[in-house]
């Protein structure tokens, strides 16, 4: 009998996880002709309850419509295996025959895979192929999404940095990131120069202080006359809580299945206008939240991270071939390279932002910061300098 | 002596504002060789304090480059002049010799202009060059400025909806909009079929009720499995007032010189928030606030915007060969033309979108208003349909 893969997406969607899911539909059909490629619809929940989509039957040239359309069209879940749940998705494998199940998403979704692994008999091969906006799986030097998600944060920092300047104030956008600041940090990606916001930076890996907050901002806008600031909607007290956590009530908190806090709602927000109002009375300060925008934005898909995510795909499809595993994106220090790494190595873990990616202020990107930002978010716009 | 010309920017920026500068400067330069232009930092403020960037000092391909560039290069202000500040704008305008005065803007900008000619004895020609995101202007089909912001959201939208495929819930954005609802409307531009979001618009056109909208919510959702909402942040209640007043206590409502209110701030947002979870409980739901990102955005300029931005630029010499005036982006039927119509016509004054846009539901767009989108924001993406 032929081949059977079967493919899902977890977790939250980038504007470039249908190329990998193409990408490894495609390789597969290029390998072995006549294998039978099954997409689960909703990831592993489509898996146990049998609902698919039969890939290899979906001509290529509408695949390649699909592979540059941003967001999960496999659909997506943020289910977390039990036991029981977890039975059933090996039952669902077995049923279809599948030889190996290729996952695209994130630490979640990695940890799911070796929750699989762990379970199975040993028939199947458990591959996991990156996927996050977040950027922030171990043995990736980047993943794919984070670069288009990247780009959207740097032109937005850009557009309303020249707003400001325009029209000066305070302005605060809080960017997702619960855990890794990169994404945070790509917000200085674009800066024109010395005198271009983001002038402050925060990030989950540091601690944040509201009272300092307002110290570093009524002195940028005493240097700058305005003052950008770009927040992870994860960022931490001393006490290492969220400061989503110190702000709301704790019914009022929501979880997913895999305990992760909703971070990036309007109490966060509001908390950070009325800290400005406060501290900084009488000053004009507005705050948004980029929210969903940045992760599957279709105004900023980046073609080396569309190629990227679609090689990891084609190089799931290998990682099959070799029992399973977790396909990494490393730099050799010159290009970026595919690897294949031990599912135990990624799962459920999470990389941080370097240290040394922020300079001694902890509120600005470090040289170091800027170079990996300049190779990943390369300069796309020309702009010319303001009068103002 | 040459003629002098001065030309300065009001109220919020946009994307092609500079267009508008930039084609003026070159067109005055090209009818009046020698002429001098100057530039007023921060509107009527630089007119009124001598502020000014010679503009026909710069070279050509420098004000080419800020003209593709978003936000208002000489800066702009809320500034609405009373006696006091109009006759020190009037000094400013005869201390410099100014035969001419274009300023760039809103409603509130022509109306800073109507006020100007009023209170001039005649020798100065004062023109208004339209521009707006709200597309709000009497005697416009649609302003400069409001095609890229409706690109913006209408990207948005599409992104998100496809998000919303793949992880299934409410999704809220609110989008700027005082009294106007076509950059909502435009929310709906790029909808691929008779499934997609946003599944609901609430414009300020319409009265709002908190119940209707969970009901409208509710119904949505059974039909759709998701529902994705665009909402003005100067939607108003039955009442008239808007939603943000009936909100958020008096001592803390925030106005700008013109009277207009802070709207789009986190009280909004929440408020949504704690609609949705207490008329929909359990249900996943999300609000952003898309604030000053549809505004500027270097990654969703239309060209069509800038070339039309750049024309009402040059129109508006001519205007000021004619002794003043506002220029206005009219519809032949077939194209878009420009005309120059007498100030008071615009001034001070608010278009609506107007009733036929919306069919009889009120909460999404009816033949007319869908025809009248994609004629302005045509298509600009080709998209695979997602298989959830």
């Amino acid at each position: 009998m032929a081949e059977t893969f079967v493919i899902a997406q977890g977790g939250g969607p980038t504007a470039v996880i249908n190329q990998t899911m193409v990408g490894a539909t495609l390789e597969v059909l290029r390998r072995h002709p006549g294998a039978r490629v099954l997409g689960a619809r909703h990831g592993v929940r489509g898996v146990r309850d049998g609902d698919y989509v039969v890939l290899s039957d979906v001509p290529e040239a509408q695949l390649r419509l699909i592979a540059g359309t941003p967001s999960a069209a496999l659909g997506s879940t943020r289910d977390k295996p039990d036991a029981a749940y977890c039975d059933k998705v090996l039952e669902g494998l077995k049923k279809v025959s599948a030889d190996a199940f290729i996952y695209i998403g994130g630490n979640d979704t990695s940890g799911t895979q070796q929750i699989l692994t762990d379970a199975s008999g040993g028939s199947i091969a458990f591959v996991h192929a990156p996927k996050t906006i977040d950027n922030d799986l171990m043995e990736n030097d980047h993943t794919p999404g984070f670069i288009s998600a990247a780009e959207f944060v740097a032109g937005a920092f850009l557009s309303v940095d020249l707003d400001f300047r325009a029209l000066p104030g305070v302005y605060v956008a809080i960017v997702m990131g619960r855990h890794a600041g990169f994404l945070t940090a790509a917000s200085a990606a674009w800066r024109l120069d010395e005198d271009s916001g983001p002038h402050l930076i925060y990030v989950p890996e540091r601690a944040f202080s509201v009272p300092r907050f307002i110290d570093d901002v009524r002195a940028k806008l005493a240097r700058h006359k305005r003052c950008i600031v770009a927040v992870s909607e994860g960022v931490s007290t001393e006490d290492g809580r969220s400061l989503v956590e110190t702000i709301v009530p704790e019914e009022r908190l929501e979880r997913d299945a895999h305990g992760n806090l909703k971070l990036s709602g309007g109490d966060l927000g509001l908390a950070f206008e009325h800290a400005l109002r406060d501290g900084l009375p009488g000053q004009r300060a507005r705050v948004d939240a980029l929210g969903y925008m940045p992760r599957g934005s279709i105004a900023a898909i980046s073609k080396v991270d569309q190629q990227e995510a679609f090689d990891a795909g084609v190089h799931a499809v290998e990682a099959a071939a070799q029992g399973g595993g977790s396909v990494a994106l490393q730099f050799d220090g010159e290009k970026t390279v595919l690897k294949i790494v031990p599912l135990s190595s990624v799962a459920a873990k999470t990389r941080h932002m370097p240290d040394d990616y922020l300079d001694v202020s902890g509120t600005s990107l470090s040289e170091k910061g800027m170079a990996y930002m300049k190779r990943l978010v390369p300069k796309k716009y020309d702009v010319g300098k303001p009068f103002v």
